[in-house]
């Protein structure tokens, strides 16, 4: 299934859709709305919410405006440095061990939303990511068992103020800018693809040119590695999400450099997943 | 004012108390019960809810369940290397940009609770921190009216796996262990401390021991400057925290070095707000 989360006359609604099937969907001025996708995640994505979601109206995706697909989640946890090739244009050698920082949802938009280039810098990069939205909390979570832990997969822009980034050892401030986390357009279950949703081809396109372009399997810590270590620290919880680090490309290492502008568009594309497409927007 | 959260018969329940007078709350099984401390900071403290809870019985914060004064924080961000003995001590340079990582809610245990010394690690620190919560949202703040937006004070105590922080270039995970960041035990707010909580004694106590001892007028950035700083990146909204950064004389510094082991325990003071105490336990 893949779940489309929207908004139409101001009223959040909610889309369900088998495989490349058409939406069918509700919005929660409607009594039957089971609740958003949180609400449902946490609850087990129950067959009779879905089932309330199937009989209502088609949904159109592209006449709604979409919205984050999880609107508050409670962590992210973004992994750095996790494609080989990545690492060595940062300046790091190939990691041992997960390098992670936080996100916070203050700093995320959906998908058709401005990516927002702040006025205090002009350094503004991309990120392509494959991104894991936990749906069963859990501590301590064995390998083998981990993919039992997912609720679904999206897409992630993990979109960077690279001299504020790097003006500290520590990441968070330029990693956390409003605006410049794209999240979205869909959440897709895993019985859609393939076991910790490895081997998809994943790129990004700046206004059509291909920039980043991998598949997930060169992930150096895959979905299930990086569960099994994250829940040895933390209880992972229904929503959360692991956005699971980019591919080589971004603009700050590419020769001429690349910055995100204004009237720029930024698509990342996860085969089976979807197309997140933002523009770039000035800061006012 | 200051406002202690807590728990009774397995309900959630507010008070609060002018300086140091007698607390006063109620229970959310009560009718006149006006929210959690969060609604209330969203709300801007209105009058009628405190009047609500004055109006309430006197509640002995002794015979009480202390709750987290926050249950769940949108941001937790938490400033590295903010005092000058501290940065020297960890092998860092004086920092001209304030270092930030994040915490994320999950992570949290209220004052009385234990401090989760993990299996994965003997290495075990505590940080004493005096902590900011926002009251008024904002993007952008000018330091001469970043006051405005603090809703009050609180302490915290930044537990840290020393190894799992220092594996990797980013130090989230080993700041993340589930049962390790301690926060309260009250919310005081700003009329009854000086400006910026500038100039209070902050001390912590390791079974008696006092092992970190500063006044908070050390710190390198203060409230004021932290609140523009990150304001200019992202949007500061009612309920984040700002944990401030740790005095010299962590345990990982000490020669010898000092952990934290089960059975000890761990009291942080500050002057005019309150001692935040935790037992540290094993993780079973």
């Amino acid at each position: 299934m893949r779940f489309l989360a929207f908004e139409a006359q101001g009223a959040k609604g909610l889309a369900v859709a088998e495989g490349e099937g058409t939406y069918h969907g509700l919005t929660e001025t409607d009594p039957a709305f089971p609740g958003d996708l949180e609400a449902l995640i946490r609850a087990g994505l129950p067959p009779a919410a879905i089932a309330a979601l199937q009989a209502g109206p088609e949904i159109d995706p592209a006449a709604v405006r979409v919205a984050l697909p999880l609107r508050r989640p409670g962590k992210i946890l973004c992994v750095g440095l996790n494609y080989a090739a990545h690492a060595k244009e940062s300046g790091h050698e190939i990691p041992k061990v997960p390098t992670v920082f936080g996100r916070f949802a203050s700093g995320l938009i959906a998908s058709g939303e401005g990516l927002v280039r702040p006025r205090v810098s002009e350094l503004f990069d991309y990120e392509a990511e494959l991104a894991v939205v936990i749906g069963k909390a859990g501590r301590d979570i064995p390998k083998e068992r981990a993919l039992e832990h997912v609720a679904g997969y999206t897409i992630f822009n993990d979109g960077s103020v690279r001299d504020w980034q790097l003006a500290t050892p520590q990441w968070t401030v330029g990693k956390n800018f409003d605006g410049t986390g794209a999240l979205g357009p869909v959440l897709v279950t895993p019985d859609e693809l393939p076991p910790g949703a490895s081997g998809l081809h994943l790129q990004l396109r700046l206004n059509g040119e291909v920039l980043q372009d991998t598949k997930t399997d060169d992930l150096i810590f895959g979905v299930a590695d990086l569960i099994a270590f994250l829940s040895t620290a933390m209880t992972l919880e229904p929503g959360d999400i692991i956005a699971t680090g980019t591919p080589s490309g971004v603009g700050g290492a590419r020769k001429p450099q690349v910055w995100l502008q204004p009237g720029d568009i930024c698509e990342v594309e996860i085969e089976g997943i979807g197309i997140l497409s933002n523009p770039v927007v000035q800061q006012e």
